[in-house]
């Protein structure tokens, strides 16, 4: 067993993954399908399984990690070792790219890079699907970080959720011109974390079992809008589908906000854009957070970015492409 | 004929009207449950029908009211005229007790004191429902301020809106310790008006249909609550109906936000009074902005009142108790 290195980005859902079935296992209530991103943002992580290991560890960013976050990621090691008939410990250092502080999710590429580096360091043979099952178990949207490109993550039939994993729509180089503008605003600390708005949201909205019955329609929908590489389709369902998550968290008790005045003021000021332009052209997204992804084609990515940076409360902006998914490095850029 | 003075309340739904089946008439989608306020707000308005005036006319805090928000008026006295059998034009002048500013609609008060002032100056001997609905046509949440107390608006089934009106549920007299803290936040321009909204929002979003089909349920529980004088839920239903609305809102497309940073943190700030407390004590609700209406009962009002005063973004409160609808006053009291 030699140790491995493995670099993963975060993606983007365009339609939203909120709400489990299984909480251990992290299967969700409804298919999702997001973006991979490139590696302006991401996830460097090293594992070695070795006998010399005690016990599982992880350093994360310079930091041993603890309790649920440790748990997390030996859920991931312990189905690796499963899978690949191995008993030995690991040791993992994970690295982001990106301040944490910053609010951008780093479960998603974390969780990927675990899975992938994990499984090669077992000696696993491991498929995307198996690799997206792995992933998956540490954070769900991470089984969708292992693809590239436009990945969706089917919700599965199975209790034990081996049906439930990411597939792949289309791959990055199928729509290039495809820019996500970040803007990151003002992030005060979350009131509340995804996994407890979840379960809330799941238990005390009305609106949420609507929601969830009327996914598989919006997933043909985005699916097509993606295959034909229709942005105005692509775009409008993208923020119809942001607002419809948010507006189930609102409906949780006691509610859940994580839009904020800025966030307002960047989807007010896309609409005002698109009508500027006469058409479709930019289209946010906004995740448990008040951080916006706005989606939008190389032709507009500086007008958008210019227009984002004027917004008070905007402290920065972040050019995205769609990336092509989780890759191995050499040992030279091995973390131990 | 004589000139007529009439003095009306503004009224705060707890379940609330948004959307349309005629927009006309005022006919809503779903039935609705009201508290009308106290004096502490209020309009006070004069109507004259008279030969000598030669076309309708409204003065409305001092200046001449034209075309949508006159032509609303004149709906309401052109059913009034109908109703009496008369053909006089009518001069009204009406005048808020409460700077228009402040973000508190008056729109309520203003069309419940025109449809009790108008009828009476026609010397028309009209029922709570014919003033309810002559008050619907000028402004749909005005047919619930014609009643003191708790009311309900009545969906339903006619389309000339006749059975379209609002009945007593309870007296003010039944919940006397009932008090409504509003607290004024800063009210920037809206975005969206409420009649613009409601037409999006019934002609865009999803989950629409899904809070037209359950509003029946909110409002039996509602009625029992109130009834029951049963403050925790009272204040629980009153809480997730708000979110409710602002919820369907959000789904609109473009999406409709009047909540602002400063409502959600009134929102917060409630939630974690009742925990201090240990039970529901305090719930708020928002209409068409981002002004909060916090129910408690005299026993927590000071406290709440201190705690909203807090809040950076608040910029005034106000205690209102119940009231007991419109009233005549004499002459002495004529705005001309």
């Amino acid at each position: 067993m030699e140790k491995s290195t493995w670099v993963a980005t975060p993606n983007i859902a365009v339609v939203k993954y909120w709400g489990k079935k299984d909480n251990y296992l992290n299967i969700p209530n409804n298919g999702s399908i997001s973006v991979t991103m490139d590696e302006t943002l991401s996830t460097r992580t090293t594992v070695e399984f070795s006998p010399m290991h005690k016990k599982d560890e992880l350093v994360l960013n310079g930091q041993f990690a603890r309790d649920t976050e440790l748990a997390r990621a030996v859920k991931v090691l312990d189905a690796i070792r499963k899978a690949a008939g191995i008993k030995e410990r690991a040791h993992v250092e994970s690295e982001n790219n990106f301040p944490t502080a910053a609010g951008i999710a780093s479960s998603a590429s974390g969780f990927a890079a675990l899975a992938c580096a994990g499984a090669d360091s077992a000696g696993l043979q491991a498929s995307e699907k198996e690799l997206s099952i792995f992933a998956r178990l540490g954070s769900g949207s991470a089984c969708r970080s292992v693809l590239g490109g436009f990945a969706e993550w089917k919700v599965g039939s199975k209790k034990n959720g081996s049906d439930s994993y990411a597939v792949r729509v289309a791959p990055a180089e199928h729509w290039l011109e495809l820019r996500n503008v970040i803007a990151i605003t003002d992030s005060k600390r979350k009131k509340t974390g995804s996994a407890e708005g979840m379960e809330l949201t799941t238990a005390t909205s009305g609106l949420y079992s609507e929601r969830v019955r009327t996914r598989p329609e919006i997933i043909r929908l985005m699916k097509g809008a993606i295959l034909r590489k229709d942005l105005p389709d692509f775009l409008e369902l993208t923020m119809r589908e942001s607002s419809h998550m948010h507006a189930v968290m609102l409906d949780s008790f006691p509610p859940i906000m994580y839009l904020n005045d800025v966030s307002r003021e960047i989807m007010w000021s896309i609409h005002e854009f698109n009508k500027s332009k006469g058409k479709i052209c930019a289209g946010y997204t906004f995740d448990a957070g008040p951080n916006a992804h706005v989606y939008t084609v190389e032709k507009y990515a500086n007008e958008v970015e210019r227009m984002l940076r004027g917004i008070s409360g905007v402290q920065k902006t972040i050019v995205c492409r769609s990336g092509n998914g989780p890759r191995k490095l050499s040992d030279m850029y091995a973390l131990f």
